[in-house]
């Protein structure tokens, strides 16, 4: 690496794991980024929430919320809408789970399968891709890579089913415990299960200070 | 300690630091209880918040939120109706920060003094404070106990104007930096700045632990 900090680019889904961003996830990259001495910029689209749902009772609430006004609680309002993310800015790309992303990013928890990725999701992660910079996912964010980057190996923890789905569009899948991550070297992709697993909040801050690392040995 | 985890319960007064609980302090405290090898229970007051904002454009939002129902974002729905705290059951009490701690548990962000504590957040710390048991608060939390416990010792960062306004209610204040905590023994009162000060997470985190381990020095 060279002396100036890597610049991490983190993309968020609303806040909280239920309809938007995995909070404990979220933060604990974020963490991970500035403990191992990098700067990051959040980012989140410009998009209504798929719903809003009462955390205590599961129910849906009737209101709407904004995806990127809700991520902004997690970044503290230090964030931009997806639309500016410009690939040649930024040195990786992490995306944190929470259902936000399989709801909101895309469609993966009404189908079971993605038939809709949100435009400004998929340029980030292909431009990305294409720029040969690292990419991170967290939690159930790997089911976009297994979408987008062809034959991409990624892990999604120690479900069947999960794991099927993403084998059923190209990824290769490897089944992982707490704090594990799977490194993908010839995409330059590293995933970690969190909370795809029932987890403590220090197995999720091994997870993601694992997968801030791996992906920084990426960055010259 | 014991061989049985501490229990720890940690009150929240929302989602996101504008206008309930600062969303890192909250979960790095979680995590600070979790690496250290104890236990927690979430509580929240079952209140309307005092307003909502938009943290992008500071300006207030024309809906209203429930302190119990977003706490619960940050506890991924583990959470307890504060009415149902029992000092009985725990080993000690922490506070996070965020101005949810000012202007949803307590005026004291509307005031600039503190005029009126919720009753439930009120019993809940001087009902700890009477059992002996320590008591843990971050960021701007700690004026809760400069109004309810007398003579305490406490820090709010390096900010003048809010120690004079804790030193008015009858505290001591002292001055700290990134990741400092304060312990007033007789007390058994622990506090760390976090947000009050200009922070990276990694700061934020260090107070955090350093705040949890001095609360679990006090439980045998």
């Amino acid at each position: 690496m060279s002396n100036k900090p890597a610049k991490l680019a983190v993309i968020l889904s609303g806040c909280g794991n239920k309809d938007g961003a995995e909070i404990h996830e979220s933060t604990l990259t974020l963490l991970a980024i500035h403990k191992l001495g990098s700067d990051y910029q959040c980012f989140a689209p410009d998009i209504q929430q798929h719903h809003v749902l009462n955390f205590i009772t599961n129910e849906e609430m009737k209101e709407t919320r904004n995806v990127l006004i809700e991520s902004a609680r997690i970044a503290r309002g230090d964030i931009l809408n997806l639309t500016q993310f410009n690939a040649k800015e930024y040195d990786a790309l992490i995306i944190p789970g929470g259902f936000g992303v399989a709801k909101n990013l895309c469609d993966y928890a009404i189908k079971g399968d993605i038939t809709y990725i949100n435009e400004d999701v998929k340029t980030a992660i292909t431009s990305m891709h294409k720029a040969g910079k690292p990419i991170g996912a967290l939690c159930i964010a790997p089911v976009l890579l297994a979408k987008l980057i062809p034959n991409v190996t990624i892990t999604l923890g120690d479900d069947s089913g999960t794991a099927k789905s993403a084998e059923a569009m190209g990824a290769k899948h490897k089944v992982t415990s707490h704090g594990e991550i799977i490194v993908d070297s010839a995409n330059k992709v590293v995933t970690t299960p969190c909370y795809m697993l029932d987890a403590r909040v220090d197995q999720i801050a091994a997870g993601a200070e694992s997968l801030v690392k791996a992906i920084l040995d990426f960055i010259e």
